[in-house]
């Protein structure tokens, strides 16, 4: 039996930091419970002297990556440097070392997540993603080992904490976009350069990687429709409260009875007695549904130096176990055989049905609601309610709400191109998505 | 490499029904993911004969426990007779044949858990239990393998779904507890006798379970402070939902940094800002605080047919995977080494510092709310609001609804003991604890 089980990390930043962290203090606890030794033998950074905020053994750290590719004795070599290069070169280097792998990078595994995967494959190493996906949730062992005897054909998330923080305060207190942001950039929930939280990429990535383990398909990054939440308003906010909803960033993935995928990430309406309404703040949630389970969601902490390093540590763990006991391999790193998996056949989106809200900012002059009612029943969207408020105070613009009965997307498009082009509409028409959660959570 | 497991059930009942009916009908899916074939080989009952719904291999069918048992090919017994006996007699002897055992069987963990974990360990059989607690929700392997990078010091949960459902739509319609209990009962979601669901037993038995694994101490199903919800009057219900407040029957588990445990079942007020006072109708949640992670929930259906059957199956296939690779006991049964699992320091019930809820049932005459304060001021149980509402139609007695402030529940006794024995109280004091759960979360 091996007795003792040498990791290495790439990337002391936040995650890295954490995985350490644990990795040092709680060695005995670990020790008990992998039935073996779990030794830091190695952190990498280019930044080995910034204090870190705990005593770190001064002859594990080096700035040379070769010092972890070349040491025979390391097992598992855990890449926290994000992005794509060098990350990508230095994994597979790593797996043609023989070494196996744990890894947070969901850029990098919704894109070349593959090329990954085959060369572990052939190696006969291990590569642990439970970090990628929801942070501190035990998401996709869920996934793989506990919904198991599931078919999942749908997954649904609030899998960004930083969108869904600021939906929350913009919720809460009414605040722009833009205030929210700022804060949340002040206070470290937020990058200097937000794009990649706010507009849905981060999600998108996640998406991917979720819907690609749950169905057995190659979803890339490009099938995903995904828009995000930076043209968001109070105004809308307080109208989708005051019908019942809120406003969240969600991720959508569902293979239909046809074999097509549906994914796609944008603001959605969820009603308000349903709990991933209630996910608030900088929490996720991932949410199942599998034939014979039912639902089954998970919640915790998306992001942050501890819960990120809980489920690295946890993947370490699981690694070191079947190390132990010589079964690498185990559990397979799919829910289907590798070589069975082809592309996907994605639902384009303008087939999507749902309802909408529009939020219409017009010049308040008769006739407009006329207009805008012929150019949508020309397209068969059925107007299901209104609401007009007054003009907004020095504002030349009036908002008008509507609310659609079900509609297809492609339609939707169509018709708000035209009324966008209408000389009474005075910026882009805003809408947002209310989805069928029933509908959705069928299996 | 072993390309078959023998799987044998022994309880045809609802659970049993549901799991040979995955086995069976996912043949195909469970043999991709495990990487073996999963043959269900025998299925015992009394009743072989009735219809199950779905079609079964007579010849798989058995009235002779001895057919599995003494069957050499048989690898995996799952028991799901549940009771005490005879599936304790069953588990044993199956686990003395070099069986492993998978068992939904919670009453029995709770009371004879450590023995057959014993008998097992002796043997180097591995016990599946992940269906006993939370049915479908994987919440065993999140505790286990999940967060093994944690110290997880405070398990939560609603852990019982025909008490939530009760109380739920005591919530949602304002019926009387008797009310909803019998249209339970007839459409399927209480038993006959719902002593266990409604008076909290059968979410001691999950706590136990629970509280034993994540502490790695023994928690005796008499260490568990138990108070059911059949008591629970819709008066209490709307005061509570007034004041901002869900009543669910909750589960706490909480060890405290001085090592002792505490570990309480009774109705208590949750904020309804809170994720868990969301959980409605059938549907559990185990919610865990890590000192890694921090707050992670898990959600779904507790019970059922096919959710348990999920459980089960999921159990089964983590066995063959071992049983495949050859590395049975991969996972510890317990976070801690068996051997190092002594008995708990409990925290006295009497020691338990909370906020409470007080319903008193009074003669309308002059006096009574001052003698009433003045007992409570007597034992230190400061008051936080009063509520007095005018007497109901037809009726003698008045409520007088209070809140107080942190009281330590053995002085909460002394005065209540002392109020309910005065002339103007009507009937016993109805008690509810305000938990807060910002301090159970602190881990």
């Amino acid at each position: 039996m091996k007795d003792v089980v040498n990791v290495g990390i790439v990337g002391f930043g936040t995650v890295g930091s954490g995985t350490a962290k644990i990795l040092l203090e709680q060695r005995h606890l670990l020790e008990q419970r992998a039935s073996t030794a779990i030794n830091l033998k190695w952190i990498c950074d280019k930044d080995i002297t910034t204090d870190r905020g705990f005593p770190v053994p001064e002859n594990i750290l080096t700035t040379d990556i070769n010092t972890l590719l070349d040491d025979p004795e390391l097992d598992i070599f855990v890449e926290l440097i994000g992005g794509i290069e060098p990350a990508k070169t230095f994994i597979l280097k790593a797996i043609e070392k023989g070494k196996h792998v744990v890894t947070a990078n969901k850029a990098l595994l919704a894109t070349h997540g593959f090329e990954i995967f085959e060369a572990a494959a052939k190696k006969g190493v291990e590569i642990g993603i439970e970090a990628s996906v929801g942070g501190g949730i035990p998401c996709i062992k869920a996934l793989k080992e506990g919904l198991v005897a599931n078919n999942v054909n749908t997954v649904l998330g609030i899998m960004n904490g930083t969108a869904n923080y600021i939906l929350t305060r913009m919720t809460q207190e009414g605040l722009p976009f833009q205030e929210v942001l700022k804060q949340a950039q002040e206070l470290g929930y937020a990058e200097a350069d937000p794009t990649y939280d706010v507009e849905g990429i981060d999600t998108a990535h996640k998406l991917a990687i979720m819907s690609t383990l749950a169905f057995g398909k190659k979803i890339e990054l490009s099938d995903i429709y995904t828009e995000g939440i930076s043209k968001i308003e109070p105004m809308d906010i307080s109208f989708a409260t005051e019908l019942g909803y809120s406003i969240k960033l969600l991720a959508i993935g569902k293979k239909n009875s046809q074999e097509t995928i549906d994914v796609r990430i944008h603001p959605t309406m969820i009603p308000q007695d349903h709990l991933l309404s209630q996910v608030n703040g900088a929490f996720n949630a991932v949410y199942f549904v599998g034939d014979s389970v039912g639902k089954v969601m998970l919640y915790g902490m998306g992001a942050g130096q501890m819960p990120t390093g809980s489920a690295i540590v946890a993947d370490v763990v699981d690694i070191a176990r079947d190390l132990v006991r010589g079964c690498i391999g185990r559990v397979p790193a799919l829910s289907q055989p590798f070589d069975s998996i082809g592309p996907a056949s994605i639902k384009p989106v303008e087939s999507v049905l749902c309802k909408y809200y529009f939020r219409f900012s017009v010049k308040d002059k008769p006739g407009v609601l006329a207009k805008i009612s012929g150019i949508l029943g020309k397209e068969d969207i059925s107007i299901h309610s209104v609401v007009q408020k007054g003009r907004a105070h020095r504002s030349s613009s009036v908002p008008i709400v509507m609310l659609t009965h079900e509609a297809r997307e492609g339609q939707v498009k169509k018709a708000l191109k035209e009324i966008d082009s209408q000389d009474f509409i005075l910026d882009e028409t805003m809408i947002i998505r209310i989805e069928d959660m029933k509908a959705l959570e069928e299996s």
